[in-house]
């Protein structure tokens, strides 16, 4: 059987524009000749609706634009198969029903079969109980094989292929739909997913797949959604997974294209070369900009850039994401900024090629100083000044963002958000915070991957002490501990969200000389900064446990 | 028997200082006579713990916290019945385990029974599907009678009464706790909660409680928290309801108070008098910000005041919760500002008694638009203007809030949040933000009342046309429908979730002339301001549908 895994590139609620792009869709893989085309998870609403799947205009909408689909596909394309993902208005018999399963829609001629997803995830950014009802508690024609092309199909979607999911040590599903279809005598297995890019995602999902497919004999297929999302982005995984668990054809990088193979003639590749982990990295941090931008009616960008690696980080991925000539650099000195950082930002917009500006902040800065001047009489300088300059560097940035229609990004990195090393309307203003889930240390590793390819970078931006330059002569290191003793802090207690006292003796293996104050003060550091991570910009997640929705802890608290 | 309803303030994860609030509690409720002591939902952990509840250590501390308490107990009040609530690590059939169970623990002596939540609310503020097995999944034991006091009590933890909750028009509930409990002989219910307050509630909840006593025939006592935790606050509701639905014994306003009677010898109380419904909002948004300030470490605050309306109401309120002397407001006219609104602003902070300072933008403002003005030549002045000054005022609020440590409270309205009627990074600085959650008219309603009490509001800011005086002669109506009109459609497009269409004839009972552009107008901007309230401070909650983190939109989408 010829089949076509299709990922899609969607914007969430667009009825008309996601109808249109699974038109087109359809018409591709026609045309190279597939009998079955396959979607992913919801590809007709998008990934993830939330709220909006609790509007009463909902259940209406999406049925409409099924039937849309359905019959064009009657009209144009009779012969052949599709599964999609959609929502879906149910019964369900469980203790508290929701009334909405997330299914998978199989269209062929007048045929309509709807099957939903079991495993429902519910931790890091996935809230699915809240809207969804389990297809265990819907009947068993909710999980029962298709036939075509002369074989039995068995769907799952997403996370029913992630069985063995555990949380705090503990499997946290009690079915296996793998193996319920395996039963019913599948003889072909379709994932439709919507699985959120982190780091190391995609080794965890083959892993999961292959597992499933050498256990149960089963070859299975799976397509994933393509794009960004808010803070999350999806790799447009698709592959077809051997019964002996050996990759057959797959997509060797993230892209959105179609991948379209004879299930039957094809034998297990060997030898085959992905792209590295760090190409993946970047392409998905472009993507998670560039989609954010242009799905919210952005062209161009600006950015606060320091001759710092951060900020040098960030304009290289938006000029990728965007065309140099649609990003702009500000250069915002203060009297505490060294001439070699405006040296290397000056360096950077040249070898990147956008367009910079210098937009001193030391006039504005001190004219606010001498308004405050008899309000603080006889106070210490303190880090009301030193937020004073990151925070007009805020204003400056939200100025131009205003007035040119241009995407602001925040550059901050997960290490600073973690111990709220960054100034709350200051450099954290932005609509996004393209690298907020890398810690200090991944930053200089992408940033060195994005070096070898292209000298972007300044060299000096490698070599300098990081300092925020708020006060003289100051770096990071007079306020934090060295970035590889604290990320490997911050690993143990954000990761895996340890006690200090439990994190200890793991740290101990790598840095004999840590001790329990350095993991007490960094644990109250974040459990402090939780208010400001709460107003922060949107973070493009490449963790498992990034900052955002995914981790959803009170402000007001003692833990 | 008698019986004390022991409301608490708690903070969430503090082991130590939740023990002993309880352990204040027992020994209060015991010098009165009491023989058992009704805890609310989740007293010793707080309500909601939320991700807390992931942390590999949770299980195990509140696990010694309990036993803690209980072998207090057994020495210093060995007869004494105290229900309580708490988390509990279980083993649960259900299809996705979480392995913790949302719990009630009765305590007397050597004895200890552990009952489980059975409903779990998972819609607006409530998650609790993504944290708690349901006790329809661990068996009969958990939802069992206890024996106390030669009586069968039966333990409902809050949802559990609520099984009438609908969503969508529909009912999200198949099981009957209380029915459960009736069917097993039950003679006295407890109901332990965690409910959150809005302006409604506590009707509502009174209602639904009087339903089921009233059905079952079967008396009701009933506990909630008292306090603030983040956006929500809680009414220290405590009650008993008569089998035949009327109430006995209760708290006429929200309050810490212990309520003590004896169940057997209190008869139906006739024309009692509760407290206004608007003194219950105005004590709730005080309680709000008090206890945001004191569990945050603040005792002061600080605010922009504009001579306007809002800014009025939230520096009122600030001066209830913290005292006028921990109060700073500050003035900060721009070349627009006019000279009423200076003098209102001066007379409001004289009246209330708070301090004030005048810190003019003027100045930084030009001196940031001279800085600009190489870029932005040619090009018309707009939002980024006015933009500007509202940043300005908001980096004031804050150097003011960074030097002397004072919670900065950010002004906006519901209206205007929901319009996007707000410069985020200006007017939406803050650590809080208190009246976030009322409509425009809701403010001007609160105020009135509040004048009513004592002339703290000048009466040219209820007089005067709302502006934002960002430009000259400006007027909030200029760019938004007249209040009425206005907060008219967006209870129909937020509260209701409406679309537009839908919306209209609902309208146009009372607006005969609105017409579709209206909505649609509407509906568009709140809709494209998601991306300003994924950044705002907290917003005391106060309606059913409050921005928050009980509205959960994506900010990128169509709808």
């Amino acid at each position: 059987m010829k089949i076509a895994l299709a990922s899609v590139n969607v914007l969430l609620g667009d009825w008309e524009g996601n109808l249109k792009i699974h038109q087109a869709r359809v018409k591709e893989a026609a045309k190279a000749g597939a009998e079955l085309v396959v979607f992913p998870e919801l590809s007709l609403v998008g990934y993830s609706p939330l709220d909006l799947m609790s509007r009463p205009s909902w259940a209406a909408s999406a049925t409409r634009q099924l039937d849309s689909l359905h019959a064009w596909l009657e009209r144009e394309f009779p012969q052949l198969g599709v599964i999609l993902g959609t929502t879906f208005s149910v019964r369900s018999e469980s203790l508290a029903p929701r009334g909405i399963a997330n299914c998978a829609v199989f269209l062929c001629g007048k045929t309509r079969e709807v099957r939903a997803k079991t495993l429902l995830p519910d931790y890091d950014v996935f809230h699915e109980m809240r809207y969804f009802d389990s297809a265990s508690g819907l009947g068993e024609e909710y999980r029962a094989p298709i036939s075509f092309g002369g074989k039995k199909l068995g769907i799952l979607i997403c996370e029913d292929s992630w069985e063995e999911m555990e949380i705090r040590g503990q499997r946290i599903y009690r079915l296996n739909p793998t193996e319920h279809l395996a039963r019913q005598g599948c003889e072909l297995l379709v994932n439709l997913s919507a699985s959120p890019f982190d780091r190391h995602k995609r080794e965890r999902r083959r892993a999961a797949i292959a597992a499933d497919a050498k256990q149960f004999r089963i070859p299975i297929v799976y397509t994933n959604h393509f794009g960004g999302q808010d803070d999350l982005m999806f790799d447009g995984d698709c592959f077809l997974m051997h019964s002996d668990g050996t990759l057959g054809p797959q997509k060797l990088e993230a892209n959105n294209d179609l991948l379209v193979f004879d299930e039957a003639k094809t034998a297990p590749k060997k030898n085959v070369t992905a792209v590295s982990e760090l190409a993946g990295l970047e392409k998905m941090l472009v993507t998670g900009i560039r989609d954010y931008c242009w799905k919210n009616g952005f062209q161009k960008a600006v950015l606060g850039i320091s001759g710092g690696m951060d900020s040098a980080l960030v304009a290289v991925l938006a000029c990728q994401a965007l065309g140099a000539e649609n990003v702009t650099g500000l250069i915002m000195p203060s009297k505490f900024s060294s001439s070699h950082s405006i040296e290397d930002a000056e360096q950077l917009a040249r070898t990147a090629g956008f367009h910079h500006h210098h937009v001193p902040i030391k006039m504005p800065h001190a004219t606010m100083a001498m308004g405050f001047k008899p309000f603080f009489t006889g106070l210490p300088d303190d880090t009301t000044e030193e937020n004073l300059q990151s925070r007009l560097r805020g204003v400056t940035v939200m100025a131009f963002s205003n007035k040119f229609h241009a995407l602001a990004l925040a550059t901050g990195n997960r290490s600073e958000f973690a111990m709220g090393y960054a100034t709350l309307y200051g450099d954290m203003c932005g609509a996004l915070a393209p690298i907020g889930d890398l810690f200090k240390t991944e930053v200089y590793e992408l940033a060195r991957y994005l070096n070898r390819q292209r000298a972007w970078i300044p060299l000096r931006t490698f070599t300098k002490p990081p300092s925020a330059e708020l006060r003289p002569n100051q770096t990071d290191q007079d306020s934090l501990p060295p970035y590889d003793l604290l990320d490997a802090c911050l690993e143990l207690l954000l990761d895996r969200e340890l006690e200090p006292n439990d994190a200890l003796p793991l740290l101990q293996g790598e840095f004999p000389q840590a001790d329990l104050a350095l993991l007490e003060r960094i644990h109250r550091s974040i459990r402090l900064s939780e208010f400001k991570r709460k107003q922060a910009p949107p973070i493009l997640k490449v963790s498992q446990r990034a900052f955002g929705p995914g981790r959803v802890y009170p402000l007001t608290c003692h833990y």
